[in-house]
């Protein structure tokens, strides 16, 4: 398929540009995906500002955006499971496959993973885009494109739970409310937790929690967040802590808010690269703490979890915009942080 | 039976008496050992200097030693699967058998355990002392009391080897080779290490590392660690660190010792609450963290261990003294820390 | 507390007295609870029957019984974390605590347990009991006596789907939907399965399994049950199959429904020793095969599962009776098995 | 590089002629390898003999061999981590890479897997091989290409080994020393077993499994099979046992030797289809049955373990032949089982 296509293209820190681009043409084991859904992430933001994240620079134009999903118009010759016409969902990290991580089943820690809108690769902020069909997965016809693309940051939070062990019925504390959070929420009560606490410093995001199913909140402004998990777990602390802020103080918490032998699981990146913590506490309690760095084999997962009859993503997804207004979709998402939680932009 | 014993009691803070006391008397489903070999442990010591660890404070005279081997001499009424001239180990946590952990198999947390040397519970400094039955394993013939008393330190490495999930042929780095890390390397070499390095700062602790199997070693004095490591591995650093030293440094070093998706199991306690760890590498890199508190499960396992035949503990074991030298054990093993390993007492 | 309480006691096979027996005392570590409900289990019915199973032999007169809850009236000295007027689930299997089974965790297999209804030990179908403290679980107030007793079958249920290792999204078929087939539908949807398949040939349970919550259903006197599981997994098979109905063919079954590397659970026990299962084919696709005998450490999991809001187990609670009514109640399960499910007491 | 090389082709069933072929080329990802060991295995003598085996049915002439090692001699232009003058080791089954099983990190189930030897996929019973990159694995200079070609059998056993769940010091069964029982003993003895126990009914495989190291050994023939076990394994029976004799009496006997909660693992394929197994026996002990497939994730194992200073092989193979012998090889292999265990051909 040949042709011209619209992409909101990051030109410089702080400023996108709508261009007419040429329609990617897919190699023999690719697909091309009309995009009709793309969620606008943090790290989107992050590259937006400040025109990197720890290692990865932009050093030329980039397209954002790997919260997506769409339509297969193409598929190229080796092709067989897929076929035009077919709605899918697009996990954005194309691994190797052939290094030890890919073969042990952790590809997220594969070194060479081509990864969208992680320089130097391009990602879903346009209305076509190319890739590997092995990391496109069918939906079903009533998952709107919206629900399936939102699946990557739900594979996060699915990761994160089963990083985190957690058992049926157990509690879980999640430390912030953002869109990762949020995810974390749906996967952990996917996945049978008991009782699923949110924690954060704004009223709104804890509002929007108690809607998409927490058992309990607790508001940092308004309360002790110890006292509080104390009180809402019956002085028995939870089994599980989920730490979605990227903030030391919240880390230093989670370990605080689980009983003995618990788990804490570490997916926000604090700013600072040193965050003290409590060797003596870890050790005569036995905790666990685990990193979470993306997320793999979720997307069956994922498509299994979105497709649940009365799950209601508006809480969450708080706007909903064109291909054309993505440049202020990144502004309105660094400007009005306490109203807006996830933009979906829909090519 | 009835009659006196010896005993070496912890009278006040640096001064270990040696009297006579009564025999315990074995409850129905206790028995009663006739003590042939005790290790002195850190914890000991510790206790003797200082009259106190974290929360447990010793307030009246205290016999200390909880690493010991013996003889039973007589069982209580309910007790079947001991009799009196059996060789045992004795495993020196009785723990209650009905809180969530002891019911879910993590009895080393259990909240109500009674503890050998830890206030206001009795060791084994002394000819004999009484214990519930179900904590005492028979040893072969073959194996010496002061192997089968050393299963207790054992039991911490076999502990922290197993929470760090090792699998055949991996990659093990210890850091400190004092009494537990030597223990560890033993471990983790009879589950199976591909290759085992150890970490120090003294010397003669490398020697006996060698001498105990190590596959590598690195002085701390000598070379910059992590260049060490990486030459040792081939660049590919560790799978598992254990950090057995409880010093802040070596436990930020554990994380950068291993490779992505690596380990580290924290065994050591640090003097201070609070150690900077870089939490953006923890996540980045999928690491886990893991405290070790004691053991569980570990004594058949630990029985099977010290029965290999060319097992030689001579490295470890720097000293070995009678009941009466108690005093100039703890004396020295404060005062000739270049020297000193291990030091059995055999009342 | 002393007095005469009314017993359903089995005499001899086909017969149950109500009988007038004293009030049992609590010993130190035990509570007395006043039973509030008791499902009638198939065991029960097979001891009424039969007089034995297995090795198990009724030799003296016995009361029946082991899915139960109810109020605790009065505590033994040493019992702490109990009061009376506490409503409690009774899990029925008292261990020992102390074998290696008890130590590490799977205390279902300890040799000494004492289970409620299993000769020589009494159940519950009388009006009190006294049992170990530590077996007893307060429930919410606003969960029923019912929904408490079923607990029991519910965590045949939860232990079958926890040995089957369902992770989240995945697809479960479950061979049988008697009462236990029920539960573990129950126990696989809140542990996050994605589907759930019943297969029974019994239109009336099917219809109940549907009522339940099962995605879908198939009738082996209608359809062949290898093509349905295809068909409803698009040709996928499942991940997962769970074994109730206790029939050779259904377990040979159960290894063709799961995909490669699948799992299969065997729950029921077919009156047959020998069921001939098909070695190169395990081999081949690495299938695994694990059997469950009862449960262990799922009453809090339980107590969380049965708090669930909209939980109704109408569709499983066919009939509800009085103690007086017990023998009835035998007699029912017996005759009218194609339109009855559980069949629970009130004393 | 062009030319000639010399192959052993299988041409028809019980014909192998040595034939000069071209020396393959190697694509861009792929090596070619100067082969310098190649065991031969059973499914090679099945082949040879009915020339099918399940499914795979030869239909053309084909190379056998699939244990082999050599030192790479060209490398494609995309292969970075090999280069011309190493010495390795092959794993012999190419997989996709993208499937869901290759991504979960069970690639043995891969179902487009290109396994050499194994129609239509020539093996390497010939001089040059060329096969993808990633699949190769450098080996020390110390190690001999025997040893190395031997890693391919070892795999079977370590994944055996690691599907048992193999703990430090438990007792393991293996049912049938052939050259694949005889790498599982190796493999558990690495892993970590206390005592390794095999049963055969050939004296003089039991006398090479001593030789290997085998703790104790079970004469079916001398013998009661179950009261060996018991007698050596002082009554509790093994934590594990291993089948890998193809024998479905030997599968049943299994399911008998290991101890309550035991693991079961079948990794020979009996001529039956049908085994006759007692499902109460599996359900009320909850012994776990699991499958084995050829390996995942065993080479870089496989080469620790294959380095350990003292290990031997030389009980395991019984002859060492060239390429022009392979005909010859094949007839031994059928014609003297009784004194032969692994032929090594030497190209």
């Amino acid at each position: 398929m040949q042709g011209k296509m619209k992409a909101a293209v990051l030109t410089k820190p702080g400023h996108i540009e709508i261009q007419e681009l040429d329609i990617p043409t897919p190699g023999p084991d690719e697909a091309l995906v009309r995009v009709r859904a793309v969620g606008l992430c943090g790290s989107d933001v992050h590259y937006y500002e400040h025109g990197k994240i720890g290692p990865y620079v932009v050093t030329k134009p980039i397209i954002l955006g790997h919260e997506a999903a769409g339509e297969v118009v193409a598929v190229g010759s080796e092709v067989r499971h897929l076929k035009a016409g077919q709605r899918v969902t697009i996990e954005p990290g194309v691994t190797c496959g052939r290094c030890e991580y890919c073969k042990s089943g952790r590809y997220n820690l594969c070194p060479d993973v081509r990864f969208l809108a992680t320089p130097p690769y391009d990602g879903a902020f346009c209305e076509y885009i190319a890739i590997r069909a092995d990391f496109l997965y069918p939906i079903p016809d009533s998952m709107s494109y919206e629900k399936a693309a939102l699946i990557e940051p739900l594979s996060v939070g699915l990761h994160a739970v089963s990083r985190g062990g957690l058992k049926t019925g157990e509690t879980v504390v999640i430390m912030g409310m953002g869109p990762i959070g949020m995810m974390t929420l749906l996967a952990a009560k996917a996945a049978g937790a008991g009782r699923v606490i949110g924690v954060d410093l704004e009223r709104f995001r804890l509002e929007r929690a108690l809607q998409m199913g927490a058992d309990g909140v607790v508001n940092l402004r308004e309360e002790d967040g110890m006292e509080a998990i104390l009180r809402l777990t019956g002085g028995r602390k939870a089994d599980l802590a989920i730490e979605t802020a990227g903030n030391g103080k919240a880390a230093q918490a989670s370990l605080q808010a689980v009983r003995r032998g618990g788990r804490v699981v570490l997916v926000g990146l604090p700013q600072e690269e040193a965050t003290p913590l409590n060797i003596p506490y870890i050790v005569d309690n036995e905790i666990d703490i685990r990193g979470v760095f993306r997320y793999h084999n979720t997307y069956p997962t994922g498509v299994a979890v979105m497709s649940a009859e009365n799950l209601n993503l508006d809480p969450i997804v708080t706007d909903r915009m064109t291909l054309d207004e993505t440049p202020k979709a990144f502004e309105k998402a660094i400007k009005e942080k306490h109203s807006t939680l996830k933009i979906v932009i829909e090519p």
